[in-house]
């Protein structure tokens, strides 16, 4: 098979099948034959299915043979996140503890990828319980940047994006509670798209409501993100909270003319240290905005309770999905696990309303300020990647960090709000690493952020650059 | 002006005055001389604004004169509860604390209403915050039933139920977080609607998510219900998890064919205590759907962990709302606010997660139950009215309660979740007391939820027993 064909972009491939041009059956052995060749290098993706996807492409092929009416995604191989459930095939959360464990049911977002009629092909390397954002785990081992592979990938969803990167799959799902659909996009050059709250549901879910954590696409352009959305996205009936909104918002075209369209754009959030790589490679943000007719002004949202708010969720959430774990597998899970949990555990259910109360305050402050600037622009990491033998980042800029997520606050700053925010291919640093652009919509407004970086995409041309790996 | 106006539903008030056949200011002066006439004797309106509602229904008739385009509440007067905002007008909460504050804004609910062109008459007593489920404060003292003036009218929206049922307003707006819509419409022989989570949005909101707290609509009609969401239903940007459906969807007939709809009834959920006089009163609901064409089965769903979700999420809402008067204001706060605020106050973060993970998983629990049953139908309070000189139930049928809120377990546990539920009037007890009964839909089928009840309505005529006060 012919390798090329991993080359297309996901519309470009769904445009061949549905014409007959390739079949499904072919568009997977090029990627299982790219995956063969290049995986090896690059640890990204750690479950592979070759027989389960043979037999979904032949089915696909066999629907189009019937001519039957065609899933969105019919025929597209893809890679789960190791952190979402598949059916019998195994999914370890990236734990020691679960290194066997095979689900019995899909998670939602592989539930509605199977019925949209792609093919999955393996599961996609995750930290362990996707806790920080870089991506290695005692299960798996480590998942290297394929532009340069002594570098990180970033995290979570640091398979996914790597999978993306050296073009093992067209799509890929990935998760993201203080980053980590953003991160690994940003440091491997491909686009990672956080929905706003309750766009893409998870369902079975462990809470209800508050959805700061949330599933979400990952691609190689920003179509295919429109086009893996009309999959994914939409409500269902166990998730209270989901968006009514039909999938159907995301179809046709993501044209628009920026003219006139207020952007806020921030090199530091108001004064996030950053790594002056990361600053001179975005230096030219304002200007591109402003050839796609935006009036860009350099201000930025009060976004100081973001960190309290967001550490206290965080905690929240580790008391009740990791707490337990503490009491019966405590040696078996990494140190900031343990300390994640145990911060959980030593707080009060009102620090917990605090944070909520404080939260409600800061959205309304956030929207307010979005209702004179349309999009907020700002870099999606502090820091370019880094050694993946450094586990976390602890000083920027002679800024020192208490905690292992702090490093990430550019993105865990923008998740306490639940505003849609997506990772854009932007630039390359002096030493050829990737450095993403963040692009913040408003308030459920998912499909205008697609529109702006889609223009943004365009007129870059960066998306385009592969790494060199692929070519060696 | 003739008091008969007051008489009318909402529709048939609204349908005059888009004819003209009617004025606002007319209409306004039938309903303030039924206020001057029996609010004395219930203590239902505890402020009154006639100049300023004078004025609102001149600028009403003005539009109208001018052939402007009408919102769907043009012209009717309403009360809001005491526990939402109203911009230059006092709203105490209820407690003594705040017995002279006069806010600066409208809350969301008043605001619709308002642009809808709704008439504000004044505010309507609630219990001090809303809590409990009987209506009386230091600020204002009790309100009285108007069928047994020696009875309570329920809580908390206890004045807007008695408003409507003595005909001194057509809608009134009331809260529901333990069942203080459905209660005192049970009490009271009008229609309270609890919404789905996210229907009815609650700006400005302490909490962003959790929608166990929710204002809704009170009548005494369900088509007036469905009236009144036309104005207050629908998304805001303030609000990131409120549904995105149009309130449209509640426009037109409520009629439907109810032949072989599968409803679940259920005189007791499954062993809560039931007074006799209760039981009685409700022993032909099961006919009565019937009679509709339901396929009536008696079975309920396993609802066991709600007492326990129920009373940490409602903790953890007092432990930030109320929980700062308690240093600066204890002797003024009644001893169940105290109570309720310590207990909040005394919880760990985890206790809070437990309870939102048992919550995920009773909501799915419920839905699948209601996958089978479009509708469960229960009593809406387990007691009918009681004495007004009893502030709560402390047992029903020899079992004996350890809180002031387990007596409203059959609202309460049905709040757990979220889903909609509706009290319509529908029997009376032999000491001539009114009995609501509870329909209960599936997640955010709030249209369906008002189509049973409106056909259940029309099959009883219950709703149209006034209170001998009136005529007396």
């Amino acid at each position: 098979m012919n390798e090329a064909l991993c080359d297309l972009t996901a519309i470009e491939m769904r445009d061949l099948l549905r014409v007959g041009e390739i079949s499904a059956r072919e568009l997977l052995d090029a990627h299982l034959k790219r995956i063969e060749r290049i995986n090896p290098s690059v640890n990204a993706i750690v479950t592979l299915v070759p027989d389960l996807a043979a037999e979904r492409a032949f089915k696909a092929d066999e629907a189009f043979a019937r001519g039957e009416s065609l899933g969105v995604l019919h025929g597209l191989p893809v890679v789960h996140k190791d952190l979402v459930d598949t059916a019998g095939v195994r999914t370890t959360l990236g734990s020691p503890i679960f290194k066997n464990r095979v689900p019995e049911h899909d998670d939602l977002i592989v539930e509605r990828q199977r019925e949209a009629g792609a093919v999955m092909v393996g599961k996609s390397n995750t930290p362990e319980f996707g806790a920080g954002s870089q991506t290695f785990n005692e299960v798996f081992g480590v998942t290297s940047n394929p532009y340069n592979t002594s570098f990180t990938c970033g995290g979570s969803s640091g398979g996914a994006a790597v999978a993306l990167a050296a073009r093992m799959v067209p799509l890929a799902d990935g998760s993201d509670l203080g980053g980590s659909l953003r991160n690994p996009a940003s440091f491997c050059n491909v686009v990672g798209f956080r929905p706003s709250g309750g766009r893409v549901p998870t369902v079975p879910n462990t809470d209800l409501w508050v959805p700061m954590s949330t599933t979400g696409p990952m691609a190689r352009t920003v179509s295919d993100i429109a086009l893996f959305m009309q999959a994914i996205a939409g409500p269902h009936h166990l998730a209270p909270s989901s968006n009514t909104e039909s999938p159907a918002i995301f179809a046709g075209s993501l044209e628009r003319d920026f003219r006139g369209v207020k952007v806020a754009w921030s090199p530091d959030l108001g004064g996030l240290p950053v790594d002056m790589a990361v600053r001179t490679a975005l230096a030219d943000v304002p200007n591109t905005l402003s050839d796609l007719g935006c009036e860009v002004v350099e201000v930025w949202p009060d976004l100081s309770d973001a960190p309290e708010i967001f550490q206290t969720l965080r905690a929240w959430m580790f008391s009740f999905k990791y707490a337990p774990l503490l009491e019966t597998h405590r040696e078996q899970l990494k140190d900031t696990v343990v300390w994640n949990a145990e911060k959980g555990l030593s707080m009060s259910m009102r620090d917990h309303a605090e944070a909520c109360f404080k939260q409600a305050r800061m959205f309304a402050q956030l929207q307010r300020f979005m209702n004179e600037f349309e999009f907020l622009a700002c870099p999606v990491t502090q820091v370019p990647p880094f050694s993946k033998d450094i586990e976390y980042i602890e000083e920027i800029e002679g800024v020192r960090f208490d905690t292992y997520i702090d490093w990430m606050r550019s993105c865990s700053d923008i998740s306490t709000t639940t505003h849609p925010a997506i990772s854009v291919p932007a630039a390359f640093t002096g030493d050829g690493l990737p450095v993403g652009l963040q692009l913040i919509g408003r308030s459920r407004q998912d499909r205008s952020v697609l529109e702006l970086a889609h223009a943004y995409e365009q007129s870059t041309g960066i998306a385009q650059r592969r790494p060199a790996l692929l070519d060696s």
